[in-house]
């Protein structure tokens, strides 16, 4: 559907731009690009957007009036005002999105029916566009969050773009979205640097301990070695999450500690079981969609309802495979269509369901 | 030196008894057979060592009287009872190791000349023979811990045999051992565990949560899906050090709570720049050792030398890529010549020096 090859009618290829040209807008560049769009590219930094053009990262260095979609991809304390520039000067359809990890502060301050938040769950070691990859999105989970606000049109546009790049979308609200990747992201990472940071100590009377680092060590570590810069940052727009999280860390390694002092064998046991269900129960990177399903749910008269049905399916963990937004069968616009993977369809109708909504009807597509 | 050829004399294959026929047990036994050795087997469960049997992990079912050397491989709380018995029953030159995760208890209950603490850093998620792999050891670090009880031949021929498998070995006194390993693997298994804990406390609410676990997540608590049941054993034995370590880990992350939350954001760089460099600089578990000095030590009349010399080197964070035992100049028995990797032979002088030892001569080998 968004494939990247010319608009119908001739015009030229689909046109982009991308704000910050790093790692993320570089990566984002390279994959728009390599499905035949055209990407404008800026930086603060003007060497960066340079050396962005000079490594085939974008097609030109500038902003891009006619872009259809403009990816905000600067750190997150800049995000806010680049995004209200670019709602400013983008054409009047034109959709933008960002990039950052932390959500709820981006999306109270920029509330508009065109911009939706975005958080691709990828990254590298790697730093600046020289790290950037056109594949880095292939198979991730990206995060889109709308909001009451959001024009349903420019929320399906936008999905179908993000899938294009190889992703898979999932819709949560902005500040359930932020309790999470404090969860899954942004305590690990702290929680990987304090344990590096007891080994560093530890290094410098004894180095025999890093050649004691065997792999386990080096997975749970690994991401300690990123670049540390968008931490100060990240910490500050979703502080209370974290530090609620951390507290919460605390409290179970407390209780562990308790275990070992202790002896209590059968509750390390139980704790270290649970533990190991749960990891071995992550669901792969790689899900295949074999069998696909459309749920149609009628939306006419409810202010928000592209909101409400997709972060509804979001926060059981289903991904949109699809997304449209048809004319209702009186005619007047209304029916949101979710395509979504067969084994979740129970869980979404259920949730529809109890939501008050209707779910009219559900067809398997093979 | 140890490639288990048949030894001189045409006497037939190198023989070996492996106590424990599980993932280590058997790995080891797989990586012996394919240097040629003759490997017997015993498990407290006959049908695990069938299973070892079958899987070509073992030659034969029992132990070996005539085996030269006998690994321990069972759970630790049973090594101590294994390895007596073993001591008790196998030839007058054979030597005894183990293979269990924790140094001091074993050590402190096996004072024998011919028995050698040792401890594998290799693992995997596999269980049981079945996981066993024959390349498990193949550029892991094998930790030998001697005492000034140990007879320097034993250390020299297990030394030998392990290195054969592939691993680099590293010295290391059994309450140092236990101190890093507490901070290295112990601890960082229970931190997974607790961080994959409260993420499958989320989960029950938010299906979207787990899928939010991008690379970085499932890195850190990959550890967590190995099978718990070494766990209350391991936690038991090492109490002390692990409950210090996690003390330790809380503060730290007290630390960085504290941080987080006054918005400190120069001391959360600091903190994430100095686990950065520190996990950058984590020794790739691959060192090609191109170039190695030997380095004679005089030890003639210092007893419980073998133990303080290597040791000293593990502390550094050398490995001994060989080991001899020489006649000194004087005719009786006593220089000890240690192979190691040239870019550590100024610091490894110095400590041996500082120690009150006389480094004789350093010769690089090329």
């Amino acid at each position: 559907m968004s494939d990247g090859r010319p608009a119908p009618g001739g015009r030229g290829p689909r046109r982009a731009t991308v704000v910050g040209t790093g790692l993320m807008g570089g990566s984002i560049g390279l994959a728009l690009r390599a499905r035949g769009w055209h990407v404008s590219g800026v930086d603060a930094d003007a060497e960066h957007a340079a050396r962005a053009l000079s490594l085939g990262a974008i097609d030109a260095v500038g902003e891009d009036p006619e872009a259809e979609v403009t990816f905000i991809a600067t750190p997150v304390s800049a995000v806010v005002p680049a995004a209200l520039k670019a709602l400013a000067s983008s054409a009047p359809s034109g959709v933008v999105t960002d990039v950052a990890g932390v959500k709820g502060t981006v999306l109270a301050a920029v509330d508009h029916p065109r911009f939706v938040g975005g958080h691709p769950m990828a990254g590298s070691e790697q730093e600046g566009v020289e790290g950037a990859d056109a594949a880095l999105f292939e198979g991730a989970t990206w995060v889109l969050t709308p909001t009451s606000t959001t024009d349903p049109d420019a929320f399906a546009r936008l999905r179908a773009i993000v899938s294009s790049l190889g992703a898979d979308v999932i819709a949560i609200q902005p500040d359930h979205h932020d309790v999470l990747v404090a969860l899954v992201s942004h305590v690990p990472h702290l929680t990987a640097a304090a344990l590096m940071g007891l080994a560093a100590d530890g290094a410098q009377e004894h180095g025999a301990l890093l050649r004691l680092a065997a792999g386990g060590f080096r997975d749970m570590t690994r991401v300690a070695a990123g670049h540390p810069g968008i931490w100060p940052d990240i910490c500050a727009e979703n502080r209370d999450a974290i530090v609620a999280t951390l507290d919460r860390l605390v409290d179970a390694l407390g209780e562990v500690r308790e275990m070992v002092a202790s002896g209590a064998r059968g509750e390390l046991l139980a704790t270290l079981s649970r533990a190991r269900r749960a990891r071995r129960d992550l669901p792969s990177p790689a899900v295949g969609s074999a069998h696909l399903v459309e749920v149609r749910v009628p939306v006419a008269d409810r202010p928000g309802a592209l909101a409400e049905v997709t972060t509804l399916a979001g926060a059981l963990g289903v991904n949109i495979d699809d997304l449209v937004i048809a004319p209702s069968a009186e005619g007047d616009r209304g029916v949101l269509i979710l395509v979504i993977d067969a084994p979740s369809v129970g869980r979404v109708r259920q949730a529809l369901i109890d939501a008050g909504l209707r779910p009219s009807s559900v067809r398997r597509l093979d």
